[in-house]
């Protein structure tokens, strides 16, 4: 039988990295070492000897592992825990991330690593380990209390920065290029498509799952959840975007399900047998020796990940108003990379740009910063009375200042209500926009196709495009008047408050009026030329587009109302799915 | 990158599998049938057209399908649930598979197929679906009815001699020939095959599972059964077994572990994801023209199955004393084929010795037999009484007292104590014996390298040989001392009863305890010419054997207790795994 070669191979990787795991755990060291540990030793740099035949297949399966993981990963990230993230978490990732991606790229400069290698290497210090974090804060019993639960904050906004930089860093790679114009259209692309995916995903599969779900078959419920995800992975290939956004995407959609426990349960087997092939497949490609002829850039990486994440993760906290016992423990919990690195360093090598030698020196920059982990953390208190009392009392007194102030000019009572209110609005304005933009997008990209069809009908090329984007129009028309009516609301709002009586005398009713009527039809104006702009490629000719207006006129007129209820209907159908108990979660 | 191919081949499966279980299920047929529909529908011979690129890869995960199928087949096995099977599912079994594998030989031949076609499809048809029996038996209820716990004992037989027919299969697919002296000669190296793992293993693998069970991570007791079982099926492989074996023994030796639940919980989203995998590669491979061309043998083997299985299991339930209702109910119930003859089926193909139509006409009749089940079941019960009311009187009061005489002559109080002791211990001989046997062929089988390596220190070759056969009988002196007293004890026993005082006189209590005595050295010697003779290729030279001898026998006389306790204390740890609690099962 042919499949012997592969059997033998899973049978060597599985017992040997039972094996090491084992000894891992008694080591205390996590899982993920382990795996990579084996398969240094089942690897052909490593006596014995290469141990595995059939590699394309091993391969084949590890990014599998990597498809699973990511989309476990969506599967406990969920929209909630995203919107209660605070401000904390927000600039902490944010400083992170962009001090990494810096010192990264520098220390790649130093040594003289290549641009795309640098540019990897930012990437890959920026993002912390959750795995290894979670088994940490687990040990020493810290899981609940307030500095963990903002590591966990400042994890969710990694793993969503983690999967704009993949998509980023795939079309740099790509097209070998990184020019300023080209990276904002890329994260506008980006995020054009995740809104629009997470929300005609969070309408559609919920609801498909729960229909599975009656059967009460883990069967059927098993290969409905690998059939979209798979199936999700490849529309997002198809686009061109990296399979792993895909992975998570479709997980955090899933997330939004009533099944997610069940979901979680099932899929828990499947993403620990392939993440072991992806882990061990990783220590296949190293060579030992890359690790001592690479020795001082991995020591001088580390430093930098323990000091780069503790200063700016810390920071970020500290001026998010944290105290500094509290901002220091976040500092020293983030202090490592772990398995989202080796998901870019995969990344990078699946698609060419990065050297051999990445790899390895990633392994061990996190092989050491995870033995560091716990120490660090232990160690953050002590630091931190240290820290205090060695500083100048000026210096001290000044910092309370600061904490105090931020404390004083945060919104309070209604006016935190209103800020809410705000925040919500230009929320769903924006989720809106982004729906209408990409009606015309989606239009615009297959327009050649329509035009063809249409021309059974139709004669006239110009009159194509007209039907085309006053179609797109038409579908848009419920978004637009929903974003047009939340608008409103905002301008009255900002009316409200902005136009004092006693400023505006007599006049503040109608300056008020005038102001909330203004606002929403200019932004609404803004947003028509946006589009506009946007869809370029199938914008009709000027008489035509004044048609296509006063016909959009006419259908507003007459089905306003029912514009409206649909798109509450469906309003409200998002937000029963995204508010549904997830059983316990 | 280059796994797309591979990712959009599982989505396109996962999605219509999914789509197509969904229907299947709605119309209450088994979702094995669905995921055939579905490969049928993605396969290259119906249109749309072939949705799947990369064969080879999707034909290497069918048969880990078959191995994870295997696998749970053998979780769900124990040998607690095999000794308790009464002698009602034995006999069903037997005459089943004897009567399906001739009667499948017989139209083979009938419509002038080839011999290893025609043996092949007798195999397919002796095995019942365990699957589709308990579906059809939980929507009609019926699952704890006295009827229904004999057909599940009926199919734990057939599994074993399933396992077997397939090891045989295997061994005739290679040589090409069937021999009767063959046969017996696999059928023998098999059972000891069998009988060695199993003892082996459960002393082994239980304790294995519960250390690592310890850690309390699933992911490394899941890579741990990964391991112990691709690692096994590799060790069978290796002695030239099929994998499908090992795969199921692993699965039986994992049913005696404590962690039994935990690792079904665990593997079967492995196992549905894989098995889903491999039915729809069935179904990939199957041209609906052959369902066509091939209708009239599809036909007559589906009314051989039918009435086979009911005429043999019914008159297997039957003769072992159950009523006429209760035998046409089992004989109803195991009336179709399923999951095993696909592996069967299977393994044909991948041998390389059954033709191509074979697979279709077995899914075919499947199917067909799958759709009956039910009514079948349902007709049962009618069928009998219109059977009993038709038949002539006379008939009925011969079937009747058959009954009672059976009834009548079954041991029962003492006797049936005394029955059940004698089979105790004739089993505990047996599995001595067997490994006895096993040492000395393990021995045989390493005597090359072994002598290679003596020669460093030893210069004479026919030293070689003894000092092997002394080891190997050194080895196994625990294993025959245990079998002498156990054979002793029988002996007595059998002394006591067959020894009467009335016809012995003042003999009696001589001639009982040289019936003792002569019994037990008797078979000892009789088990050491056997030895002799099995490993005819180590034995050393007479004057040789003759100090092997002297050396055992001093041995003996100085170890005696010790080999006893060693021995007990073995046999204590087996005792206890098999009879532990297994949480539920």
């Amino acid at each position: 039988m042919h499949a012997i070669d592969f059997i033998q191979d899973l049978a060597v990787i599985m017992l040997v990295a039972g094996m090491v795991t084992i000894l891992c755990h008694r080591f205390k060291q996590p899982v993920v070492l382990g795996y990579i540990i084996a398969g240094l030793i089942i690897g052909p740099h490593t006596p014995p000897f290469g141990l595995v035949h059939d590699e394309q297949t091993i391969k084949t399966l590890a990014e599998l592992g990597v498809i699973f993981l990511m989309f476990c990963l969506g599967l406990e990230f969920s929209l909630r825990k995203l919107f209660q993230v605070g401000a904390t978490a927000f600039l902490a990732a944010f400083l992170e991330i962009t001090l990494m991606i810096w010192a990264g790229f520098e220390i790649g400069r130093l040594f003289d690593w290549n641009t795309m290698d640098s540019l990897f290497l930012g990437a890959i210090l920026a993002m912390s380990s959750t795995t290894i974090i979670i088994k940490v804060l687990t040990d020493l019993k810290m899981k609940n209390e307030h500095f963990a639960q903002l590591i966990f904050g400042v994890l969710i906004i990694e793993d969503i920065l983690g999967i704009g930089i993949i998509a980023l860093f795939s079309g740099i790679a790509v097209s070998g290029t990184v020019e300023t114009d080209q990276v904002f259209a890329t994260v506008g692309k980006l995020s054009l498509f995740m809104i629009v995916a997470l929300v005609i995903g969070i309408l559609l599969v919920p609801r498909l799952l729960a229909y599975v779900a009656k059967f009460e078959s883990n069967e059927m419920l098993l290969v409905t959840v690998l059939g979209l995800c798979f199936g999700f992975c490849l529309l997002v290939v198809k686009l061109e975007y990296s399979m792993i956004l895909g992975a998570f995407l479709i997980g955090a959609i899933m997330a939004e399900s009533r099944q997610l426990l069940q979901i979680e349960r099932l899929m828990e087997p499947v993403r620990d047998m392939f993440s072991a092939i992806f882990f061990v497949a990783i220590g296949l490609t190293i060579d030992p020796r890359v690790l001592v002829d690479y020795a001082v850039p991995i020591l001088v990486i580390t430093a930098v990940v323990v000091l780069g994440k503790l200063v700016s993760c810390g920071t970020g906290a500290f001026i998010a108003g944290n105290d500094g016992r509290t901002s220091m423990r976040v500092g020293m919990g983030l202090s490592q990379i772990g398995e989202f690195s080796f998901i870019i360093a995969a990344l990078g090598m699946s698609l060419g740009v990065t050297s051999d030698f990445l790899y390895p020196v990633v392994v061990g920059v996190s092989a050491i910063t995870t033995l560091l982990t716990p120490y660090l953390i232990r160690s953050a208190d002590p630091l931190a009375v240290r820290l205090s009392t060695s500083m100048p009392p000026r210096v001290v007194s000044v910092f309370g200042m600061y904490g105090e102030w931020l404390r004083s000019i945060k919104p309070r009572g209604d006016k935190a209500m209103l800020a809410k209110m705000i925040r919500r609005i230009l929320l769903q304005v924006g989720v809106n926009l982004a729906l209408v933009i990409a009606i015309f997008f989606g239009l615009a990209y297959f327009a050649t196709p329509l035009s063809k069809w249409l021309a059974n009908w139709v004669d006239r090329q110009a009159l194509h495009h007209a039907i085309i984007w006053g179609a797109a129009l038409l579908l848009s028309l419920p978004c637009l008047i929903a974003a047009y009516r939340k608008l409103k609301a905002l301008a009255m709002l900002l009316a409200e408050m902005g136009v004092k009586a006693e400023t505006a005398g007599r006049h503040t009713a109608r300056v008020r009026r005038v102001i909330s009527e203004l606002i929403p039809l200019l932004s609404l104006g803004g947003i028509l030329l946006l589009v506009a702009a946007l869809s370029s490629s199938i914008l009709p000719t000027m008489e035509l587009l004044v048609v296509v207006g006063l016909v959009a006129a006419l259908v507003i007129a007459v089905l306003w109302r029912w514009f409206i209820r649909v798109h509450s209907r469906i309003q409200i159908a998002l937000m029963e799915t995204l508010e549904q108990d997830k059983g316990g979660h």
